[in-house]
């Protein structure tokens, strides 16, 4: 039995079932005040969330990817460190340059490491959009300053992320996290390659077995866009808020996934992340022994529009109440479907 | 002109025009969309908020204040750095304990070193009530453990504070900010003392300069208690969220205040702190040149309920919202005032 749930983790998760915003309010009418609850529960319950990293990682040894994916975001890192202690007291105009060039610079840096070492590779870049060969099995995504507006702000925590893939899926990953602020700057690196476990600063680290809400420290994200997603993810924060010991709101997504990896929080969330947001958190997130899905429960790509990870024991009753409330957001008309999937970017998925 | 202002900031601040909801409903009706935000400005606008720290020190010197309390802080900071590195895979019970014994340990070490110092000061501690005596014009205000939730999850930022009073105002203030994280733990410690500048290790700092919301960064705080003034903040929360450039979420009130007179969050507010929360950080952001009010623009003592600290220069417009939402709040009968004030002791108020 242990064989078969292995072997076919994704079943249930591929196909949810799927619980409209009409059915649950009928749900609702019949029973008591649990009622949405209890019927919201059922689709999610003994779910196993399909593995989202590389079954193979190609011709490329482990070893290697995962000291070159490090390589790059080390390099990267090492251009925003200069960056960070550069006085912050300059005019607006002044502060925008210097978060263009920084995210620039990072990104050509981490760029011409990755073209050296592998100039056949596909590279998708914030700042670059995709370059190379499509014809490539490898995808690197590249995040050259991950949390754009606490580091124009001094305020800890953003960091440089590179995942790299392989046939669309998470094969290895580097986040250098910059922590501490003035007077302390510091930076961490979290690592993982796929079935190799996931690190920090070389050390082996583990999601947290937290089983339960009411103990639980979430971390969520906000994006630019004002829109019903938006809305929809200010009253997930609201009920958490109010049902857990509280949910963080960090500002960098590369960093609130690491820190579920790290078992400092139980789980993060939120809709539409790129893939360069996301493609080395979630590898970090699932290597170290978590679960990753979409907002809705579904098998995620890092090319998907929504993200929860979590320690894995909790990605159920998380989904509870994030489950129906990206349903609704469906039911509207809403995609959170692929985008920014390189045209002809051959993959597994 | 300009020594009128100064020597009689707090006029308009101490009786501060009122609007209760039901007037603001009543100019809503008249008024166009804009009606609301343009009749709630008018009460906030211009205003000098009340200076907060101690106008005199008392007899003994600044300089004797500042050290002592930095040293209190950092004796209780040693307390807590022992049990951040303690490893933290442990039962829960085992998880509440150490919470328990660290709050507890910190608190009594600082404690010790007071008693020891000023005998005859009276001290107000998070964990142990009031200590001391109540005809002393020296109050001590002790968080031993600020950011509990924080702590307990290894997540950063928590910390120890600190703050004397004298004659019931800030006369001196520390903190000790726990930053980094596993793999990188590291502590900076903010003072000030009344009418001495504002510094983190040892460095004076400033507040940010930014004047316009939507460049700004901003931190605020939910309480244990999930009521109405709760139920507000979480409005306050979405609203700031849309219009600025984001609304942080960390959990330790100490070091967002920190982090407000450190220039890296333009404001940060919160209902229904304690004294032993407070006392240190509103000092440090006013000797960083900051402001201080309630959260409906009055006159702020470490005794009141309602806390909004800013770069000063962005207050009154924060006040804009935030005012009007406290005042609803107070017509519903809710009482921001005094509290855990303690009695027999003699204030200049």
């Amino acid at each position: 039995m242990a064989s078969f749930l292995l072997s076919s983790p994704s079943k249930s998760s591929i196909h949810p079932v799927k619980l409209t915003f009409k059915s649950q309010q009928q749900h609702h009418r019949i029973g008591n005040r649990n009622s949405r609850s209890l019927c919201a529960v059922l689709p999610y319950q003994n779910h196993k969330y399909t593995k989202i990293g590389a079954v193979s990682v190609g011709p490329i040894s482990s070893a290697k990817l995962l000291q070159s994916v490090e390589f790059a975001a080390k390099i990267g890192a090492e251009v925003v460190m200069e960056a960070v202690n550069k006085p912050r007291n300059i005019s607006y105009k002044g502060l925008t340059d210097l978060v263009t060039d920084t995210d620039k610079n990072s990104e050509s840096a981490i760029l011409n490491l990755v073209r050296k070492s592998f100039p056949d590779h596909l590279i998708l870049g914030e700042e670059g959009g995709v370059i190379g060969d499509s014809s490539s099995d490898y995808l690197w995504c590249i995040d050259p300053l991950d949390g754009t507006t606490n580091f124009a702000h001094g305020y800890p925590s953003f960091a440089v992320s590179v995942g790299v893939l392989y046939r669309g899926k998470p094969a290895a990953a580097a986040v250098v996290e910059f922590v501490g602020g003035a007077m302390c700057w510091n930076t961490r690196t979290f690592s993982a390659v796929a079935g190799g476990g996931a690190f920090c600063n070389g050390q082996k680290i583990h999601v947290s077995q937290t089983d339960n809400v009411e103990r639980a420290l979430l971390v969520t994200g906000f994006g630019y866009e004002h829109d019903d997603p938006w809305a929809a993810n200010m009253n997930l924060f609201k009920e958490f808020t109010d049902i857990s010991r509280g949910v963080r709101r960090l500002g960098a997504a590369a960093v609130d996934m690491c820190h579920v990896a790290l078992g400092i929080v139980e789980a993060y969330w939120e809709y539409r992340l790129k893939p360069w947001d996301m493609a080395a958190g979630v590898l970090i997130v699932e290597e170290a022994g978590g679960a990753v899905s979409c907002m809705d429960g579904g098998k995620f790509t890092v090319f998907d529009r929504s993200l929860l990870v979590s320690n894995g024991v909790l990605h159920s009753k998380l989904l509870e109440r994030i489950g129906p409330a990206t349903e609704e957001l469906k039911g509207k008309g809403i995609d959170f479907s692929l985008w920014y999937k390189p045209d002809d970017y051959n993959t597994d998925l």
